[in-house]
């Protein structure tokens, strides 16, 4: 079984663009499924993840408590439309699942555009689009459509039909685990109940199935829990039904927006100086030429329930464009043309490029503190003296001088400015001849 | 009795300008007087504010040792002059106090101009202005005046006349407290000894005395100290006098110079991260296009002495512009049209904010503090989702979030960017609902 | 005996020019002699010192232990050439000992230019310069030459002499201590191996001869020890059979390349806060108008070795242009013509203001801590009062301030923005007065 160290060592441009591919095709498989916080097409797109690793599916009934919360009635949808007077299906779900209110009670009737307007959604700044909206908490049905669609409807009588269900049921959510050497965890979660939107979420949970896949074959010190659940209410029943798991977590990220071209935005955990937090920023300015890290806010996916006072998990939030910063957001226009091949495997190197660096993170003691250990007849050190060192000797001499039991080897890189990958080899190659030992 | 945050919500611009009169009224009646660290001139200035609040007056004898210093002698002036020899005055203490060095000794005698150039003291640079000087510790005697009344003079005997007596007496100060619902302490101070200078400091003697009226009127937490006392000495003597109150001032303020229409300069306590200091930048970040917030530094107004190492009390100085820092400092320049009604009420304004911000800071503890409370349900959140949400469900937020026992509401404020006052809202909003508790 | 502060107090330029000139002059002296980490070269410049003063000399044998490392073979060099079939010396040790690849083994034949090639070594990019090049840890020989000597040369046979010896004997270093009031020690440190190089590390070796020199003469609080050491195996051999003294030292400093006229930079210890770190950057900050402070880095000089982890003695390292950061680092270039006098002098200047302001940095404690004191009667305060303070007022009224025991002269003069000699001169006015007490 190969480490990971290894595994990325090299990845050859080829297998990034077949990632990329794969990753697509997961998206586009995933994305006419009309998704709910509940219902059958939340499950139908978790079993269909199941192709690829074996997570499993729990169903959590309508009814349950969960701290403040309550598990709602499921809802699921057959069909949807409104017919203009000719039979005409002006609006029809089957041609777009935004089209209807998620989490609409059924309706079946007939009525003058005057008395529908007030269930009709448009996004007037962006005319062409559809926008997505919900009334999960809230007894409501409605349409979205597009702006020139509502402009084109003339007055009169229109047939509106929702088929749809609010019974009591489950909530349906993903998990898969792999075991590491030790049950210390790092937690990948990704909200899974949007509709047809590829950016917000597809990328997410595809990616994040990728990564389960490529860790499932790796040699790894810490467990993995990958969940994919419905947001907010998701998050909150997981965490209600898993409290003894909580205090095993040690690192974790929301995955959410990460199939489009946008650079990459970390949200920080709630610490503000979590080891994930540190390891996400000494990657991403080791790769990339632009990006952005900010400072924690209760807003945004469902690091809002794990950054909970009461929960306080060091879990952050890895996306590129967050959500509400690029136009497309919760409209028609997220779709398969949004996201990039490129984009999500760029997600899903730089997520196994984390892992790796989590990985790697170790306390080492150097085994020789007192002055420098004498490289040169180990064969670490160049022999022809008043000449300059190369990054190598660097990167030995600030791990000897840094491994003290109290610098971790981010610390180390940290400070040196060096790249966390070079000083992990340096420190394998001063492991070998018994220069350093781990301390943990 | 209205609570102090509902008195301020709304304050009418009309009620600023009446404020603003009133100010300058106040001022203008205290302008003529000749103060000193003693005297009549003095203790008739702090009979005046007695007219507006129901301030005491202390009277401490000559000779009282206070710390390292022991309370001088008790000038009165009643008249000073220099006559010219066709018996005109040249220089008349009647047409402006600052004509005279105050504390001056007595003095009644012919004099030619030569010898009494070294008792005459002005400022060619500004040449129309008289200087303000003393002499308090160093028995001395002299007149200021402009340098062109100076130029003006000719050779010859002059007839020079100080009218003064300097004799064991007492120093007065003025004291007003408020008692709150419970016994810490906010020391509101200004120095009371200038004489006929505007800016420094009637504008702060009469500002405190407006803020005093103002708090007596509402309900407060703590208890409100308001001291008008002469400079150095002082506050001096009234440490020494008052060392079992000091344990109870948890916050407090010296006022000066806050009449001119310069910026607000806020100059920091010794300790640098007082509450009070954190609170006065919060006020201005949110009310001023422009600032300044300075370190301590010991030399300035009377945070001389409260931040002295074996006082070290957590006062700051609030100010406009700075002293020093305006051409008209210490001079006669410092008169009626230095100081602007507006800018009176203004700085009445922003302390009113500063001890509502104190008032309201409190800790909070969030009841539900595994992950979010259901908002919604509680008519806290928009029901409609996958829209933005507003600014109060960012404060609720924040406040949820941030609600753990250890982070105040100006902790919350700091780190949230939001304004103190609209997460004041959200937490009486949550405590409505009883998902908040005040911690103390 | 004078103390330091006053014998600092006026330096007059002319002092410091004669100082510049002595201190070339040892450059110059010393400049000749073939120096390596062992041998005669070493041994006999380290006795040049004593011509200044009395520092003492430790010979260590070959194949001592200390730490990792083993006290090499010393090395002895009577000449080396390259001659032509015409018997020119076409490359000659008497004339420039850069010439010979330092601890080269004895080598006397007959090569073709074509065999000779891998044992010469020349700097293409600067044609005229000779490389300096040490092999001490790896058995071999060999000439370092300019490009322009070599391309010069035609193919054919030459006659390749070095009449070296590598064969058991010493490491040679010197050592001084000044003995102060008390045992804790200041360490000076610097490497005296290289052979003909001037600013690396002639610079080093007479500066710190000439502070010892001055030293000498001056009452000291703290004893200092200085050390002329080869580099790497000299600071290891050193502190290996001393560790009972390590305890004692509480500053210390690297000097190397402190000849040269480019700007101060001095490298922070490993601990990056010590008080050797903070006086330093304090001195420069008032005496340049450009200057470099670096974090610790663990390569460059025998701070390496100090700065170890397992030693960690709070040790920074004081240039001007460091190593690797000017062209002719390492060449014959470093040679009389790169090295200035005004330089060498301006080091010794600083270095003794370093000293000076460490001797000085002490905790005292404000004997009136309530309020301030009533300096005008002690005649440190003006007397008339409205007009501005002086330097030295500020000083006084810093220092009363921050003397709680608990900051430093330091800290204040960092808080304070002062200069240090500044607060010193205020520290002592008060002590006069019985208003200070030092308390350590």
């Amino acid at each position: 079984m190969a480490t990971i160290s290894k595994e990325l060592a090299n990845v050859p441009a080829l297998q990034l663009a077949r990632e990329g591919a794969e990753l697509f095709e997961m998206v586009s498989a995933l994305y006419p499924i009309c998704r709910s916080i509940t219902g059958k097409g939340l499950r139908e797109s978790l079993r269909q993840l199941q192709n690829h690793i074996g997570l499993s599916l729990h169903e959590v009934p309508t009814g349950t408590q969960v701290f403040d919360w309550t598990v709602p009635r499921e809802w699921n949808i057959r069909d949807a439309y409104i017919k203009d007077s000719r039979g005409t299906r002006v609006v029809d779900f089957q041609k777009n699942n935004l089209h209807v209110l998620n989490y609409s009670l059924p309706v079946k009737q007939k009525m003058l555009l005057s008395e529908l307007r007030k269930h009709l959604f448009t996004l007037p700044e962006t005319p062409d689009w559809i926008p997505y909206r919900t009334t999960y908490y809230k007894e409501n049905w409605g349409f979205c459509l597009s702006q020139r669609q509502l402009d084109s409807r003339a007055d009169g009588e229109y047939d509106v039909c929702i088929d749809s269900t609010l019974e009591p049921g489950n909530l349906t959510y993903g998990e898969f685990r792999i075991q590491g050497a030790n049950n210390d965890e790092v937690l990948i979660s990704c909200h899974s109940c949007h509709p047809s939107l590829c950016n917000d979420n597809l990328s997410g949970m595809t990616v994040a199935t990728k990564l389960a896949q490529q860790l499932s074959a790796m040699q790894l010190r810490y467990s993995y829990r990958f969940v994919w659940i419905p947001g907010t209410i998701g998050a909150i029943t997981w965490l209600a039904l898993n409290e003894s798991v909580l205090p095993r977590i040690k690192h974790g990220l929301v995955l959410s927006c990460i199939g489009d071209p946008g650079r990459f935005n970390y949200k920080k955990s709630r610490r503000g100086n979590a080891e994930i937090d540190r390891v996400v920023e000494h990657v991403l300015r080791h790769t990339e030429d632009d990006f952005v890290v900010s400072d924690f806010s209760p807003y945004g996916y469902d690091e809002r329930q794990y950054c909970s006072p009461g929960i306080n998990l060091p879990v952050g939030c890895f996306m590129r464009t967050p959500n509400g910063k690029y136009p497309q957001y919760h409209t028609s226009a997220d779709d398969l043309s949004f996201v990039k091949p490129e984009a999500l495997a760029g997600s899903l190197d730089r997520l196994l490029r984390i892992v790796l660096t989590l990985e790697q993170n170790r306390l080492y003691v150097n085994q020789n503190p007192k002055c420098e250990p004498q490289l040169g007849r180990r064969g670490l050190y160049r022999t022809m003296g008043g000449t300059s060192g190369n990054k190598l000797e660097a990167s030995l001499l600030w791990v000897l001088n840094l491994a003290d039991g109290k610098h971790s080897l981010l610390d180390i890189a940290e400070r040196s400015g060096l790249d966390f990958s070079e000083l992990d080899q340096a420190a394998q190659a001063l492991l070998k001849c018994d220069l350093l030992r781990p301390l943990d």
